[in-house]
């Protein structure tokens, strides 16, 4: 491969990910259903051959920007700069930041909220739905064994359970307080959570 | 009004729900971007003109399908013929009937997932989304009142937050199962749940 060939490639890789980041902004304000190729090709700057180059259908694109949407939500439920939360303290910290209004009036989880209305688009795009819940829930599993070595969770706390008690809490907080325009469901659930996950604790 | 206007109107009735109910099975089975006026027309064996004449627009379909599906949310979360779950073991019972294949096959929670959507759809429908999590929430808490009057429950327990935690581990649960196609993750969210509300009991 030529330095020429090697730039265009580097190029091109900018190029497709500006297109799944517009993609990704587009879909999250106003819906997958909305959100059509003249939109993503005219918000990104690029013209429909290079948008159907890199994308060839709506199936490719939502894959992308599921992909996106995971590695941005892996940021996200980290307490920075520490990584996963690994205390009570840290997951009462994880749940304050998403106790917001601009989250809940923007349109809830970003990963949450597509998962659910592309499981209605009728695309095969479950495994990908699947693969961002699975890598989250892997992110407070390393929190929550962190935990549980420190010996602020009892050695026989069931991680598996508590990770997706904690994911569950989440996503349908952010559902109820989406409807409501309110955060109070979501605090409610988020707080409930991390009191049930203190429940394992070493008292 | 004569015998003749009442018939009609009877008649009227029936046709309008007819509309309705073909519309959410179609929307549960397809999604909202997915179903048009001419899917609904033709399931429902009505004409163009009677669709308009009861809907003259989406958004007035979709508020009387979120509101038949509220209507079937509180008949779904009910141990029948009991009433809503007014005891750990009734709440057990309801979890356990939601724990199906086929619930996490065909679109989760029929509710849920339609305001999943609906909010994506930029249609002024949040009221009745709102509206509909609230009468669930009120279902939940008639029987979490009757658990406490009962002494199932503490005195002090904040009945509220924990509808709100049965609620959002229901919605959060089933919007993960589906994704996973797999029931485990709503069973860890309900059973967390309760084993939550538990922690509330007169030991």
């Amino acid at each position: 491969m030529s330095v020429t060939d090697r730039r265009l490639t580097r190029r091109g890789e900018a190029t497709r990910a500006r297109i799944v980041e517009t993609a990704a902004g587009l879909i999250y304000a106003h819906g997958v259903a909305r959100t059509n190729n003249e939109a993503v090709r005219s918000a990104a700057g690029v013209s429909g051959s290079q948008l159907s180059h890199y994308f060839p259908d709506k199936e490719s694109l939502l894959r992308a920007v599921l992909r996106w949407r995971a590695d941005a939500m892996m940021g996200l439920h980290q307490t920075p700069p520490q990584g996963p939360p690994d205390s009570i303290a840290a997951l009462r910290s994880w749940a304050d930041s998403n106790l917001t209004d601009e989250t809940v009036r923007d349109g809830g989880c970003s990963f949450g909220s597509l998962a659910a209305e592309v499981m209605k688009s009728g695309l095969d795009l479950n495994d990908e739905i699947a693969g961002g819940f699975d890598r989250w829930k892997a992110q407070l599993r390393e929190g929550l064994t962190a935990m549980r070595a420190a010996g602020v969770l009892r050695p026989d706390a069931d991680l598996e359970h508590l990770a997706y008690v904690l994911m569950a809490a989440f996503q349908g907080g952010m559902l109820l307080s989406q409807g409501a325009r309110d955060v109070t469901p979501l605090r409610n659930a988020l707080y409930g959570a991390i009191a049930y996950v203190e429940t394992f604790g070493n008292a």
